[in-house]
């Protein structure tokens, strides 16, 4: 596939606009997103001058920041009028907020009245809130009316909303009193009343629940759109799936970096000043560099014991980096099994267990490579000083195999988040931990 | 939240079944979800039964598939009957799928024929293709009705499909060469015939399309569901959106786990053996621990050089480790860049660039730290000493940095997976080269 598009890139110069309209037009967005990634900027602006209005807004709103900004920048005024006229306003909010000032106040500029209102309207609300992801446009009824009015009034007001799938019921102060379906209308007759057949008992969430927790409950009830309410239970917006999906990916990138030890605030990279990297990642280089430096101290109280045996200094980096790998193993699949709710409490003792086991199955695979490595490759050591290392070795990747899974498991049940303390920091554990043990297990070994 | 969730799980013994029905049916389903981790499996059994059949289906569908397998051993079998009697027929065959061999016969057994052969049908095909994850169960119709017949038709069977939003057209073949969505239905004329109406340019996926390729061409385009058809363009299926959370979820863990250095494949901890766990680790720590052991013959190397100046030695372990954080947090923002569509081929220099100033800025933050550590706490060494030392440090945490973000964009361009290559491989590189640079780095400070 990725051969194909390059293909395509390669080409791009010999296509004449109208096979290149063709072409990009027709291709899976998804194939057009890939492609996107090879071409040239000036490409790039040629392909997407010839894409249609609805393909433009799909692959504009589907592109990471850095590129909405500068594409933005190379459009003439009358195409960004008719491209942000044609946008959903949260997807308009969600471009506004990413990008810098100068393009946002020329994406402002081109909108329309009512656009405006509307995006004045969303940007209220904190971007992280259940209200930062909603949409305004939904269809919303009263109580009081027939399904056949209901079904003229979506036909006259649908083609301007997210859904017409869900129509919202609300009184005259705006609260939400229920949620009818369009499935529910097509199964009732014309003359029942909406207060007769709507659900009064639907799910909601408020303006400032968490993103996440907004998207964990749409996901749960599997429903195509969920009412936004404020504290009068009045009716602000409708979140729908499209918006679930950016927010599962969000998710998913705080919860890499967090593993990669840095905040997990969502700033792009290529939009960030060097100042707010550097801040972002420092705090966490130094609690670790502090932390870390136990090793020092450690290294120096058993230097008599490296005077005698100095080739066990040689293996330290090994040692220390197999007993990181084992245990952010283990501990990347307490934190997985945590999140997607494969593993919960009642299964501590288990676990402990297995990973013990399976510590000490790795732990004696990993001996039984050093100890030979040792033996026979240079600097070559000899069987006895192997075999201390090889013993060490395996004790310290069964300890960090299982400090690996408790760690997570009882920083979960104390209420916080194991992503973060997990990686880095337990590696820190892991290397005074694993120096202590190798140290003491090679001078029982070698009697020193 | 949480705290609330435990109190409530605390109580649980006070409440009457009465009152647990009611907070159970009424909370909302992620809070259950959550209280269920709290309970142990004698609570969670009497929670579960107390549930309304539909929230049953919707909570034993969320949950991991260790959970499933030993709640649906506690369910008598008119209990299971109904559940899965209840159930869509792609969620039937993900538990099937999960499960052990004993838990899949009952399961299969409570099944009732129709959905025996529905299951049958959907078993055929791989469950990491779009046809894993799809529903026969979809609403078909031919051309040549009108859109008042196909309103009755959807009125008649709406009830048994998974989603009536989408009407799918086919021929007699039943190739599918049209969809109508119930949105176009509400808003022509009922005497107009379906084929004068219907979409004939759909978005579709083929059978053995990766589900992660199907789940990502539903997201770009915003549909609630995606036809899946055979290579005679016969409609096999459809994904629905909420099939399109859980690929995310899965595709998610993959990349966890490949950061974590271990195969990507799904298996869940819980219901995987002890020699399964092993097989998928070993491989890269053995892999990892002989590309580590050049480390050895590097210490090895620099042994007249440590003779003269042996506090080098204590800080070998915070170098390797400070030089693998700081690596880690460019390659973890890379691989996510590239994952999010954030970072492009063309952006190479302008991030090295940054990585260059970032790296810098840094490495003189951590020298600094590491002097005054250095100095001023114990062991305690010259101010000469502590200096080559921090001069070390921060080259090794430049070098780190551009490396870090260099490695994944070369990787990715080469048409392979960063995200295996990152994290550990990342860290024996660092740790090899950091060494390298440590050492010269110190001794042309220390003049030795």
């Amino acid at each position: 596939m990725e051969q194909i598009l390059e293909n395509i890139h390669e080409h791009l110069h010999l296509l004449k606009d109208e096979e290149l309209r063709r072409i990009a037009n027709e291709m899976p967005l998804g194939d057009l997103l890939d492609m996107w990634r090879f071409l040239s900027e000036e490409e790039a602006v040629r392909v997407f001058l010839l894409l249609s209005l609805e393909r433009k807004v799909n692959l504009i709103t589907s592109l990471g920041s850095n590129e909405q900004e500068w594409l933005i920048k190379s459009l003439s005024l009358e195409n960004a009028r008719v491209l942000f006229e044609e946008m959903e306003p949260d997807d308009v909010v969600d471009i506004l907020q990413e990008v810098s000032p100068s393009v946002r106040e020329a994406v402002w500029n081109s909108l329309s009245d009512s656009a405006k209102q509307l995006t004045k309207f969303l940007l209220r609300f904190d971007e992280d809130d259940a209200a930062g992801i909603m949409t305004p446009r939904y269809l919303a009824i009263r109580q009081t009316i027939t399904i056949g009015e209901a079904i003229a009034f979506i036909r006259k007001n649908g083609a301007d909303v997210e859904t017409v799938y869900y129509v919202y019921v609300v009184d005259q102060f705006k609260r939400l009193i229920g949620v009818v379906s369009l499935k529910d209308l097509l199964f009732v007759d014309d003359t029942v009343r909406i207060e007769d057949m709507m659900t009064r008992n639907f799910v909601f969430v408020r303006e400032e629940t968490d993103q996440e927790e907004a998207a964990k409950t749409l996901e749960a009830h599997d429903h195509i759109a969920l009412p936004v309410l404020d504290r009068y239970n009045r009716l602000l917006g409708i979140i729908t799936f499209d918006d679930v999906f950016d927010v599962i990916r969000e998710e998913q990138t705080e919860d890499v970096y967090k593993m990669g030890a840095m905040e997990g605030r969502i700033d792009p990279y290529l939009g960030s000043s060097v100042f707010s990297l550097v801040k972002r990642r420092i705090p966490w280089l130094i609690i670790l560099l502090i932390a870390g430096t136990i090793t020092t101290n450690l290294i120096n109280l058993y230097e008599p014991l490296l005077l005698g045996a100095a080739f066990l200094i040689w293996f330290v980096p090994v040692i220390t980096q197999t007993g990181g790998n084992s245990g952010t193993q283990s501990s990347t699949l307490m934190i997985r099994g945590i999140a997607t709710g494969e593993i919960v409490f009642r299964d501590l003792g288990r676990i402990l267990l297995k990973e013990f086991v399976v510590g000490l199955l790795l732990g004696i695979g990993l001996a039984l490579v050093i100890f030979l490595r040792g033996v026979f490759l240079p600097p070559g050591i000899e069987w006895f000083q192997a075999l201390a290392i090889a013993a060490a070795l395996a004790f310290v990747v069964l300890f960090s195999s299982v400090i690996g899974a408790f760690a997570p498991l009882i920083i979960y049940r104390a209420g916080l988040d194991p992503t973060v303390m997990a990686g880095p920091l337990m590696a820190t554990v892991i290397d005074v931990a694993g120096l202590t043990i190798y140290f003491e297990v090679a001078s029982l070994i070698l009697n020193l």
